[in-house]
């Protein structure tokens, strides 16, 4: 007779009182890396800080571009507490480290952002892939950067976005290579996290979206491509920061890449069906 | 051996158009009527048009609130075209009929509104039910409101939405009672249209969610439950409309009820999966 396995998957629970922590660390500032891998199970967002009179333009360019840009959460204007992603989530403190600009230059790199907080500011939190590369590996579909431990490869497109007011920019991409067994199952998976980028963009041959040479990134780094496999294109949150820096608000602010808000939504919650 | 049957499903392009014409008789004054069947396949939207400095608080208002108020589109301000939703959609001339509002209160009711048009109004067009309802019935889940030609029933919940700024209000739901097995394949069937409400919030139990008289609707008509159904709810468009007209904004034009826009886009695009 077989032993019970003693792991449990972590209950809901447990995973947020992950997050939870992790977001005390980066608050008091104990904690001031790269969250991937941080809190297993727990939702990552991208986040954008704008002035109000921006807010609605870049919330409707958002709406426009949902592949590249889904929204998990956009503050009230002058509240840093962002009640749809936890237990006392304040934007001021909560991201381990962020970027400062003024009329699109940096001008500051900070771990708290209480000195630059006003009373017209709104935060937008937006999906990232960690979520559907978390399902993606649970379900048994390889993931080459995460297998090679190195940066997910990113490209822009000739795809232009759909533009709203003064945001406007091309899509860019995320890109993992696949067996078309493994792509159809990715597609089907990332088909129920619409809030994490959804299903693919594009899958196949580069050129058709303006590639011009796959082993050349615009982000991250290059990834080899087994015979065999296809590259898998998924809208990329790199979209909505490329846009936001581009339009040059008269001030800004961002998470540093790689350096994102932990919140106490978890993946499995997020998936449809 | 069988005869090909000779009627094939109307193509995409044949539905748009329908759809073209019925704007187009809409936007001559031709038609004024009610929309429901008006253009099988396509497409009908609810329209709400707010003052520029209203619209982020609604458009987010109807992000944190997706069931009850799934967005289409949303013009840029001023702009009276929606390209989003098709070929020369003029939001002031393709409703057949409107309901003009100032402070709350109705001053007109119209079939153009041109003469009111302003260079800050932004338009906002949600989402309905006809589009799901025709999924439902192509997949054999009999609707009952449809099959006794009455108005589908409406009821105000104690579910409050959640708000954003001027809007708030509670969770206004449609009903369609179902025998379970139905109702497992409604679930299945609406989950793929998130634009359109989407999956149920609820079913069983009327008191669950506040509704004291399921035989006392707030809106539509009652619908006889047979014996073994359940009720089954949905999110339902008048949340949206309803909010916004509590919040007494100083100008404000929506569609008649059963007038609705009918957009270019097709039922059958929207579906996920």
């Amino acid at each position: 007779m077989l032993d019970r396995i003693a792991e449990q998957p972590d209950s809901l629970d447990a995973i947020r009182e992950r997050a939870r922590a992790v977001r005390a660390e980066a608050r008091s500032g104990g904690f001031d890396g790269q969250t991937a891998g941080i809190s297993p199970g727990s939702v990552q967002g991208n986040v954008a800080i704008l002035p109000a009179d921006w807010a609605h333009e870049f919330l409707n360019f958002c709406r426009r571009n949902p592949k590249p840009c889904p929204v998990l959460a956009v503050s009230d204007p002058g509240d840093p507490m962002l009640a749809e992603l936890g237990d006392r989530v304040d934007i001021r403190t909560d991201v381990p480290r962020y970027r400062v600009f003024e009329n699109g230059a940096e001008i500051d790199e900070t771990t708290d952002i209480s000195n630059y907080w006003r009373d017209d500011l709104v935060a937008f939190v937006i999906g990232c892939s960690f979520s559907f590369e978390e399902a993606l590996v649970q379900s048994g579909v390889p993931v080459r950067h995460l297998d090679l431990d190195i940066e997910c490869p990113i490209y822009k497109t000739n795809i232009p976005c759909a533009p709203a007011g003064r945001f406007h920019g091309p899509l860019v991409v995320s890109m993992r290579p696949m067996l078309p067994k493994d792509a159809i199952r990715a597609i089907q998976i990332t088909s129920r996290f619409p809030n994490v980028h959804g299903s693919p963009v594009h899958f196949g041959a580069p050129a058709d979206i303006g590639i011009k040479d796959i082993n050349t990134v615009d982000y991250g780094g290059p990834v080899p491509i087994h015979k065999g496999e296809v590259p898998v294109f998924w809208g990329c949150g790199v979209t909505p920061q490329a846009v936001v820096e581009a339009a040059k608000p008269p001030f800004m602010i961002t998470h540093k890449p790689n350096h994102l808000l932990v919140t106490d939504l978890v993946n499995a919650e997020l998936a449809m069906l």
